[in-house]
């Protein structure tokens, strides 16, 4: 596989490696989220994990409403994160 | 960097390396998408390679209709494809 390829296949990995430890295996609970966001993304999340901010963000991300993030919500974050990201490279360069 | 960290600057990498061939370096023209995907989505876009899908991809990806696929553009494609994934293994892992 290409790296591109394989980055893919990451994304899907590390969601299902945390949605399948409790309750529906195809959805992450907010300790689920939690530890996920905690273990897998450290460098971009290190200022956003107090409560307040993770009940935050779950609510967002769970636009179905159902209590818990779907991969289809997963990735809205995860598109987010990486414009985000993007941006800030991109603004850097141009300076 | 942890493994997802890796894959979205992966995902941000491989849109520079093409993006930044010819005119606005920060956008993909239809000659780099195809480029792209070509060579990085190898397995995933075999089958959609004639110039009728790309043409017809590219339209549906340029929603500012400026005939350039910007990064956010971009992260649509990239997004559809990991959830078109992500369900094919789903449904196939509950056979």
């Amino acid at each position: 596989m290409s790296d591109l390829e394989n980055s893919l296949a990451t994304i899907i990995e590390v969601f299902h490696k945390y949605s399948e430890k409790e309750g529906d295996k195809h959805k992450l609970k907010k300790s689920e989220l939690k530890e996920l966001l905690t273990s897998e993304l450290p460098t971009l999340t290190e200022h956003v994990r107090d409560q307040a901010t993770m009940d935050s963000l779950f609510e967002s991300l769970d636009t179905d409403g159902d209590s818990e993030c779907d991969f289809q919500e997963f990735m809205t974050f995860v598109t987010m994160v990486t414009i985000c990201c993007h941006e800030f490279f991109e603004h850097h360069e141009d300076e």
